[in-house]
């Protein structure tokens, strides 16, 4: 079994994790490091891919880090040949992703070596972006995808289409159309629902819209959603975000179109903590 | 093809209709009407069935009021042996179930004679209510569980569990359990999402919930919700109340168990009228 | 001097500081003690005054316990003659009125004694209700007016004035009216905003509105605002509750009054506490 | 008496109005005109005064137009030599600054000339821009100061004062800071509450709040408030917005202090209308 190791930048915490983790591979798997975890390792040979080289080269991609970390490979993983799992192993606070603390990585990894580690399926998304005079451009995602103004312009105009309805035109400083994964990032703090992991669908929710009725929506995932910036849109500059790690503007005629990947990135369960344990602790929900 | 009937109680704007359609149903299907429907025709004689017995009497139910008709003629076809369709025709503003204006009432009952009717699915909930000392009572609905305190009490704890899995204790006046349809009910009063009526799912929307994080959750429907009275209720009284029309009290050890039902309402569609459309309509959301 | 000391019923954990109290005030101030204070207390001789008689005899009253026996206080020392402090000090978790710790008692009795202690002045509220049939019953208190619905009754609607202006009619499950204090409490779970104790300020939230551009609106002090139940409640039954305290139903043609108390009530400050460090604290605004 | 005409850029709708106008003004009073109302006006003389000179050459400003126009107006007429009075006619939907319907121009326009008329005042702000290297600039405005991040930049962090204290740290997306006028604009799009502009309050809102349990806060308005990018921005750019009209980037060292101006705007009042009637009109409250 191939493992790739991935380490968020500059992580000077897990230099001694590392470096144990190579010693405990060693006599279990081959090991292929990111150069971020790499330059964190002592001097040393060893087989080195870089973020975007190694889904294809890796029958597991371990990440040390937290969730951007993270999120930063299952794009990378979503289009890779195969779907490989993912282990997440956060460094810091509980992640919604990387739900695995430090202590737990070897027990996870012996799972995954053994073939007993149990995966959830996380539901990705897949994002065309359709520019006048450009040549469509697509992309897989897990959390979210943001529409927003820019800073020095008002309020902006989206027309969204849900299939093949039209929805509204929202005028508000922005959209977000999110996965259930990403429910809990971007979207709760823009007044939007959490939406179980398990469930096949998008959530759209406008962020401070002008328009005091407008409210979240929950859609099947089979329904393609279609943004575009209104033509009312004068002067107004619309950006859309992926996952808060691609951007590009948007004018008039361009549109972005949303829907269910073809396949779910798979992430390691650690297996004693459930869904609603990592809500509950994230959101401090037991506390008064 | 036999038809039922209802009216919404003392619906006088109604009078004209009802003579008129039993004019037009004379030549074209049987015809059975309830008391209230009765009670605003000119004498004659004609089939009556109380709302309880019509469903397993008819293939349609056609309703001739507003949602809250439609809603308590839900539970009765819901429970009958047949799963025969409900047309609902408003008599006021434009519903979210009874989405058939008055004009609109020949077109869409002759495209159900001739077999061309479109229809839309709404996801029922099952509810078992089990107090302690008493028989489970098993009941089904379309729109919405509401739990609530009575007035005199302090705030509730609920406690929610997810299939096999507890959720939280949530301190708040209530708590609402709706079904996709019901979640443009009184969800929305409560700032919980429009979960489209495709979804398969259940939404959960606290009421003034004590603890600011506490979010609206949106799950799979095939997840059991239980919620029962916490212990911590010293004194407070909870209510548990089903589409508004049915309810009674819970003590400590009484729980509440919702589920999908096994077989969807269907809803004869007013073919021209999208479910955004309706939105649009419903939440002015063209208005600026 | 003379303090009046009232627990919270049942406190154990007060027995310990109410025993050395006893001791610690015997040479520095004359003691009354209320009756659920005594009965914590070993046996002795002591002056015990029951909650409503004690404001008319001391010039401070002690509470120990949290924010509901303040509040409990309040209004009994709003209706005394003289206008003496309270000072609050909490045996569970920070309060947003008992601000002071028990370690900080005695301190802050020593700063009452010298005549050194600062005051924090939080405007009461003076509420009227006028029912038919009855005579008007006039009530201070410190919090909120709070107007529900009873359990089983369905949305109410209520008609509000201010000044004398007709402001709306508001379909919900009730209406929060919150003096600046209050605005942290039950207002703050129905998504009012927290009003800063200095201001001279009403604050109107609504519970759950059917109208969703229905806002929370904060008035100046000097305007009367008026509620009574709208024609429109056909058999919906409204309820009124003061601090939580005290509460009747509303029936057609019956009013509640709020206005701005003649006098505010004097807190004992805590010196080192500033109010946005209680904030802080109690709403956990430092966490990520 | 001297009055100023200002027209919205390119209204078209104004050009019979305007020179309706001119000839009824011609026997009552003197008149200076914008540019923008000149462009719109037939060939002829007339006394043209820029935006900026205007204010200190005439005792009433009529702007003709929307709220948008009589904002741009307001900071103007803040630092005039004199408080004079605004008088604001919508020329498409009722406003909340411009509430004179054109059918009530002229009526309006004899009360003010023979003294009769009556002034809403509302309370400006005052906001001194301090960033490292430069001088501090002094703006006075209506509505509100804005801070948001810029679109590529993820959430910003804002270190919060109200007069000595400190409050927080804010992680979201922005901060609306506004006078009650303001409250009704962008604030409420961001959740925040209604404050009737007869107090004296600054209402600060955050827009997407990392944190749940930030909320809406409305303190007295004789506290300045300071508001600073935090350290911990790191790369993550400020913006700072006034009125919608001017604004500047901020970065680590810059302060913007906002407190209130030391004299209020003065609008003529539309004798017949409230505030709370142009509250149910603009966000609809009648309509269910």
């Amino acid at each position: 079994m191939r493992i790739g190791i991935v380490t968020k930048h500059g992580l000077e915490e897990a230099r001694e994790t590392l470096a144990a983790l190579e010693v405990w591979l060693s006599v279990r798997a081959s090991a292929v490091w990111s150069p971020e975890s790499h330059a964190l390792m002592p001097a040393g040979q060893r087989v080195v891919l870089d973020r975007d080289a190694m889904p294809d080269q890796v029958d597991l991609v371990l990440v040390l880090g937290g969730d951007g970390t993270l999120l930063a490979m299952a794009n990378r993983v979503g289009r890779a040949a195969c779907n490989i799992p993912i282990l997440g192993v956060n460094f810091g606070s509980l992640g919604f992703l990387t739900e695995i603390r430090r202590a737990e990585l070897y027990t996870s990894l012996e799972a995954v070596l053994h073939g007993s580690a149990e995966h959830d399926e996380r539901m990705m998304l897949r994002v065309v972006t359709a520019r006048v005079g450009r040549e469509a451009e697509v992309r897989l995602l897990l959390n979210d995808v943001v529409f927003t103004r820019t800073a020095l312009s008002r309020m902006i105009d989206l027309a969204i289409t849900i299939g093949e309805q039209f929805v509204t035109l929202v005028r508000a400083d922005g959209l977000i159309v999110a996965s259930p994964t990403g429910s809990t990032a971007y979207n709760l703090s823009a007044g939007g629902p959490i939406v179980h992991p398990a469930m096949a669908a998008i959530v759209l929710t406008p962020i401070a819209p002008h328009t005091l009725t407008i409210r979240p929506i929950v859609i099947p995932a089979e329904r393609e959603v279609r943004v575009r910036p209104a033509a009312s849109n004068d002067g107004a500059e619309v950006y859309v975000t992926l996952d808060g790690q691609w951007g590009c503007p948007l004018g008039e005629g361009d549109e972005v179109a949303i829907s269910r990947a073809a396949r779910p990135l798979r992430l390691v369960r650690a297996s004693e903590r459930s869904y609603f344990e990592v809500l509950r602790e994230k959101l401090k929900w037991g506390e008064r």
